[in-house]
């Protein structure tokens, strides 16, 4: 459970969010339209069946914006087309993503693809995307025109390197020959990016300094990095990839995670077993257990331990103020587990 | 041909335009994207098998921006990061839309898709989008700061309304009760919202006021418009799609193109027989013949010189100066065939 000082920062901001999402996405919509409309906000989790908080995610990232506003010292409430901005792009390739990775479910529900096809899934992942971009360009009227620019030319940046890492992801399905080495750049692209242009979108909106919004961006990178390594340990030594859920083990599914990448260059017995055949669920705790013997365990959570420390210094260097400081300390502190 | 005016442009324009556009796609490569930004390169027609000027497309989009621009009082090359926008935002939409329709050849060549499969293929296309939109955002250096804002609002409204109008002729595939209604909102956001918006790009480079801009705008959508239903015309009457490649007639292919609409609409002789059964080639000489006796190619004829003359009017009352003036002038002749 989130910390009270972030507990209410979430009870604040998360319906200013959603109002802004909401705003953002009709522009979709109009005579006609309505089913276009209605695929961006089945995705976004207001419409058609199960539909509520558990359909839309935690909406972590223009979270992250609005608290990087407000601990640099603007008004968080100026940060929220940069907020939209940022779960928009993170929702449009979500949306492209399940369909490349031929995924029939994301947050428990079919994806777009499954229920619409895919010529209309491409494009109303296309349609998220402009409304994405036309939400950032609003921070003109909420913070200044040199910040909307700004802003704007970092998410562009940003989806640039979301696309190079999603090249990097696809392509890597079929090589063989995968070291460490061609980890970090997928992940830096496919997760580190956005948070990083989430904090600094943020600091942006309050108008900050060149420099602060700089601590801004690497904080959300460190801290992106951080949660990909977390969540790859999780993926194959987690109480749910361990126990019951072992088919949803990332052994299983076969993703090319940071302790899979290490085990594989150290040649050991796991590499032997990985390279020999598909593994299958039950193979999943013996597998586990020689990939932990074999160092990747201890050295995930060193990657991850380094980090997060690499978040916290240069979120220090950012000097965030007020509560909404402290709130951007227990939100890292949250996603990292460290808390729990 | 083009005239000589025009022509001069061409030959002035054209190698800017090309050089910009390499520039903007360089941003895609790097080290380990060598082919990611080679899906791009090829798509652009400068590499790969029979790369060429016939690959690339006629870059007519990137023209109306510069002439646009010099016409408006400004200097052309001020605009090329806009001219490189629009013409990436179309090259970036044929590669979804080529995925969407199924389509395994575009000038000639075999579709991103089909060489490189579907999951790169969605993913090129993102990058393609991003690099539209950092170029356009490039305007701050060669125009200024409200310029570039201003553009990009535009170009992302563009894009939305792009994914608008091919939601809608997705979703046309499964209708039968199409009438003329239906028509000319498929092709606002399809064809004529990228004219338009290349012709208000190249105004607004040139910091032109906001009355002519506008009249720009209203220029290239009337262009646009008046091109598409011309295109319609050729697509069911034009001597290639008559003769020879009857395979290739918009009769044989059923696209909802306006004559077909039209001649739906009168319930006649024309739809009893396009209801009944898809349309073979040997079919098509015949069924010209009865669209015609509906109604459909004068009625279609009317529209386009219709739209011809609110261009020329826009066109007069955004009051181009100098030889861009003229080119523009003749540039739009040329497209709809008026000097042939």
């Amino acid at each position: 459970m989130p910390t009270p000082t972030l507990d209410r920062f979430f009870q604040v901001c998360l319906p200013a969010i959603e109002e802004e999402l909401r705003l953002a996405v009709a522009f979709a919509g109009g005579p006609g339209l309505e089913a276009l409309h209605g695929m961006l906000a089945y995705h976004m989790g207001w419409e058609g069946e199960t539909s509520g908080p558990n359909a839309s995610g935690k909406r972590i990232r223009p979270l992250l914006v609005l608290l990087a506003c407000a601990a640099a010292g603007g008004e968080w409430t100026d940060a929220l087309p940069g907020a939209a901005a940022v779960e928009l792009v993170h929702n449009f390739s979500l949306i492209h993503d399940d369909i490349e990775d031929n995924s029939d479910l994301r947050r428990g529900r079919p994806t777009v693809w499954k229920i619409w096809g895919i010529p209309q899934a491409i494009n109303a992942g296309d349609a998220m995307y402009a409304l994405a971009q036309l939400s950032v360009l609003r921070l003109q009227h909420t913070a200044s025109q040199p910040a909307a620019l700004q802003a704007a030319v970092i998410l562009q940046q940003t989806c640039l390197a979301l696309t190079q890492g999603q090249y990097r992801d696809i392509s890597y399905e079929q090589r063989h020959d995968l070291a460490l080495d061609d980890y970090w750049p997928m992940i830096e692209g496919k997760t580190a990016a956005l948070v990083a242009a989430s904090a600094e979108i943020g600091a942006i909106a309050a108008l900050a300094d060149h420099e602060t919004c700089s601590a801004y961006r690497e904080f959300g990178r460190a801290l992106g990095l951080a949660f990909q390594a977390q969540d790859d340990l999780l993926g194959i030594w987690g109480d749910s990839a361990l126990t019951g859920k072992s088919a949803e083990s990332d052994l299983v599914t076969g993703k090319k995670s940071l302790p899979v990448l290490y085990g594989l260059e150290q040649k050991g017995l796991f590499a032997l077993r990985w390279l020999a055949a598909p593994v299958e669920p039950a193979d999943v705790p013996a597998l586990a257990r020689q990939l932990e013997l074999d160092g990747a365990r201890e050295y995930t959570r060193q990657r991850a331990d380094e980090l997060t420390n690499a978040a916290r210094q240069a979120l220090e260097r950012a000097n965030p103020q007020g509560e909404a400081g402290q709130a951007l300390v227990q939100l890292a502190d949250w996603l990292l587990g460290r808390n729990m």
